[in-house]
């Protein structure tokens, strides 16, 4: 069986990506969504190994020890990151795996994994940005214009990604983001066994 | 204007390169097929500057001497090597060009020009490809082995290519470079602009 691929999605706060993987995860059948843990506290309508796994503080750190996690950050006081045997397992089992993480999470991945596939999502300008941010009308405007001041430095790092999908419309970065998928099952390096079959 | 991307198909001969190339300038339409250029006389039925650039022998020293070509080599005491010049015109015009071209030739461009886009083709076996060889009926059999033989070592060099597709069939190998090259366009090193217009 052909081992599935690591595909880590991330971007500024604001681009869409949980909505764009929602539909990913819709349109593409062989892909498994990577759950986090996290240390922060359940709230009303979250399912345990659904949205999180809620693990506790000493848990998380124990994990950490172990160097069981791909990648870990902490926000707002709180530990989030990705258990690393969860993905191998489903990655051995032929399933694309979807990492739906912070930009610089996903650069601790590329490290760890190289063969991870990163897809950074942009908006299509910062006026849009701006916009959706300031559209979900539950952020203050200081806000605001801190996560705008934190997505310009987000883009700098972009060019350390493999792909930029700019978000006009979710169909529009859905299919951009299945394309890349379908693509990167013929890059060489993932293509040992073709070469050594014809050996 | 998008700059086109420089797209590099290669493969062992009897693989089917000139089959899948036809049916993929057929299918892309922003692509350009580049046209080598040769020493060796031209045959009944060819036309100088569709089939090849057809020039004498000073000539093509000269743009060798001239630092001309994107890759050139020997071939039964002729040279055979592709203009560097209409390439990149062809590319600033917002086209992707589309070179066939031997494998080490492809290795030359790819030192040459890092973000050419290398694609191998190769046969589903080397039983499958010594029976397309065989099959095309002009060859003897001394020189079908000899062909069998370089395919093994033109395959080991295949890992230093982006990608690998299995020719088994001309629609379905044709899909997989068309998936490639729309992939192409999202790799972060051709999307310094989106990023740009960002800050």
């Amino acid at each position: 069986m052909k081992t599935g691929k690591l595909i880590v999605i991330s971007g500024p706060s604001g681009v869409g990506k949980g909505t764009v993987v929602k539909e990913l995860m819709r349109r593409h059948d062989k892909a498994r969504f990577s759950v986090s843990a996290t240390t922060r506290e359940i709230r009303p309508g979250e399912v345990d190994g659904v949205n999180y796994y809620f693990i506790s503080r000493e848990r998380f750190e124990q994990l950490i020890a172990e160097d069981a996690l791909l990648e870990h950050a902490v926000y707002v006081g709180n530990y989030y990151g990705t258990p690393e045997a969860k993905v191998n397992e489903q990655l051995a089992a032929g399933y694309d795996v979807i990492l739906e993480i912070e930009v610089q999470g996903a650069l601790q991945v590329k490290k760890r994994r190289p063969d991870a596939v990163l897809i950074f999502i942009t908006a299509p300008s910062f006026e849009e940005l701006a916009r959706r941010l300031r559209g979900r009308g539950d952020t203050a405007e200081d806000k605001v214009l801190a996560r705008l001041e934190t997505a310009r430095w987000e883009c700098q790092l972009a060019k350390d990604y493999d792909y930029i999908v700019v978000n006009d419309t979710v169909d529009a970065v859905t299919e951009r983001i299945l394309t890349i998928i379908a693509a990167e099952d013929y890059r060489a390096d993932r293509c040992e066994e073709v070469i050594k079959e014809a050996d």
